[in-house]
């Protein structure tokens, strides 16, 4: 029976594309994303015709139950699930406080603190059992650091990151490792940033950052650290790394100061 | 008229001793707790024995409208308020992720973390059409790291202070001032955490501590500093802080580790 | 006799304003800088026309024994030092690491990171003897974010920021109080910063920080922090703490990022 | 021609381990160390005898001119260095304020922050030349937390990791990569750690970390790490990361505290 991959936020960024990687490495993968159905079926068919296995699921996570029914049906009829990527996002561009209404401000908790702890009393229990399990969770600037217009998301993303680290202080030493994945620059995916830029500013944005199309991170070889950190022996584990292009400054050193 | 200082979570320990030195100081203070109406009785009480002037209310500040009734009420009724200290905890002790339901995990954020937004959603555009004020957030260790068991509250406190961040960086150029307190060591409170404790294994914290019953965090001077804050020049603010007693190691330093 | 207050790094800026702070609250206050023998008397004469008192020395602080001895002959002569305010900077102004030689990088560690050591070396179990004492660390953004061209200054402020640290962890509990005070933003000081960006551009950034002289870091204002630092009661201290104008951005929020 | 890996710092654990990774992979790798001629003749036959190519080299690194020697004449002679590893440690174990001299603080600088000034500017110019080139820099937890007794340790950690970041703000877009590792744990090696603490008290630390002989860092997975860093694509790199044993607690979990 093959390894089971979980991808719960696989677009056609990040999720998908970290996906693809383990199906490469013979994990069967599971890849759940809300909307467009299309893409998923384009996600599983490239991943079969390069002779790995894949299920997709469209599913909304932050309806009840929906998290925790994944978890039980892909146990119960695919197979121990040895990884998950939590990839849901809550970025909304920047938006003044009095821009940003109640509803808003907790459906970024809902998405990223509280759909992570869903996941997390689902599946870590069944990893304990097995005495080993790999939660990998993207994670942005946002979690470290506050900006202006980023209440909902700052919020949201703060909550993960303690989160991620309660969850190692119990599970670690239960051979279940999470990883905290800080995303610290923009992502060269079309249907995330590109919708939220719009098609000529994420055009522009690409040729600024670097001529040779990689001044954004590349999902393809982001993929790889996420899929290093799930094989890091237990013995020296990650819990926390940023990536970033090279062309970009880390996120602690944008800064016009003087001092 | 009376400049006036709003306390959410006026309990007997940092957020009623920080009333009354505000009170002291010559504010009108609106103290503002959930249960004991007796206690909060007495405390008006105290600052009026102590020639100065302060409005009791009892409340659930987490039902829907409460927080907003009460800005808009104290702003209507008593004078435009300049100081806010929120102190709501959300403290519930340790409780392993699968003792942690989703029902504790939301209550967590509803009191520490979107109790806060509502707070400032209210409060700081009347700040702003001041071009002053001062909104003063007690928060815990949690909020820099999540140790085992405290799932819901770094979760929590992580979020609030990405919040106290996102609002600095917006407010703070139109003259008010979020200030993030971060209480890094056990408060001498009995009501909080002589509660949670139990009297005994209070009593023997207090003596272990200090010999001068000053080993915990005494509101009375922890009150000092959250004055000294909200009179900060605009000039020279600070964002954050951290307090614990002398006695007690920084939340970094507790490291029986070899390197 | 009066208590004793002890400046290294007296200039026009913090060190000699929070060095007048104390003499006003009761502090015999030691001046001490490097040049500008003139100024030093006229800040001096200032503290005494007051009805302060102070002395004035002239000392080159990395000089080999020149700490060691002004410590002594302090609590010799003059009393025992209650609170020391430790303000040396080692700013140089941006340098790419090819212009940076040697001797500029060892220079920023004998002043920033080694002159805290012997300082602390000195006066700290003089203290720990006494029961109590203060010592105040300028420090700046460098200590957390090295930002390109602070080779020599970041490398020497993260150093002294965790010697702080280690200073804390050994002597707290004894009683004896070192406090990291982060300088997060220009100060209003026109014979460091002012010197270094020459009058007219100083004059700029003053206009453009903020219309009423207060858009930069006013050292009169700063001082009022440091004095409370240094009355905070022992149940209740500060380890860290940051310090900007309302009009600045902290350092975590300079960000034209996207995420 | 292969491809140099220069190794400063190669002794039985980290840096010999991460040299014979590299081997491995197909780089002529450069050892170097301070002491132990016949272990290090041994490393360069393992990695020979496994059909990879070394050249071992005894030096002291903090002697004037034998960094810059070292990495001209390897350069000259073997090849263009495409990885350093800097590997000093400067760990002395825990020394009180007063027992810690002048002569062993400014040792921990010149072994953990000078060094790797004088290995950047040696290395870094000739790496920006090439378009390329990866600085790996092993590091402790002293190097964000300053506990009792670690003042020489911890400043000159602390210090070594702002350098690395004015390092990456200034050369990563020019390709060059700066990763700091932060090793939070005991790392499995007999002749750094297993000296400091005896072999008994070794023993004893290995056994109660973890039945599997892993729950100390080992080594050769480490080496894992240390080669994905080198290997990441440049629209994706790391500047920073954590490495600990599973059943160790992260550094900011290290807490008796109550909240």
């Amino acid at each position: 029976m093959k390894k089971v991959c979980l991808v719960i936020g696989a677009g056609a960024g990040i999720g998908g594309t970290v996906g693809k990687r383990f199906a490469r490495e013979g994990y069967h993968t599971v890849l759940c994303r809300r909307s467009d159905e299309e893409g998923l079926h384009r996600l599983v068919a490239e991943i079969e015709d390069a002779g790995g296995s894949a299920t997709g699921k469209l599913l909304n996570a932050i309806d009840d139950g929906v998290i925790e029914d994944l978890v039980a049906e892909t146990e119960a009829n695919i197979g121990p699930i040895e990884v998950v990527l939590f990839n849901l996002g809550a970025q909304i561009g920047n938006r003044a406080l009095m821009d940003t209404n109640y509803k808003v401000f907790e459906m970024g908790w809902r998405l990223a603190t509280f759909a992570l702890f869903r996941v997390a009393t689902s599946v870590l229990p069944l990893m304990e059992a097995r005495g080993s399990g790999t939660l990998l969770v993207t994670s942005a600037t946002a979690a470290v650091r506050g900006n202006a217009g980023q209440h909902s998301h700052a919020a949201a993303m703060g909550g993960r990151r303690m989160l991620c680290q309660t969850l190692n202080a119990e599970y670690a030493s239960k051979g279940v490792h999470v990883a905290h994945v800080l995303i610290d620059g923009a992502v060269d995916a079309p249907d995330t940033l590109g919708k939220m830029l719009g098609p000529e500013n994420f055009a522009k944005l690409r040729e600024a950052k670097g001529k040779d199309q990689d001044g954004l991170l590349v999902p393809e070889h982001m993929a790889d650290t996420y899929f290093h950190l799930a094989n890091q022996h237990r013995s020296a584990w990650t819990h926390e790394l940023d990536l970033r292009a090279y062309s970009d400054l880390a996120w602690w050193n944008h800064a016009p100061k003087l001092v």
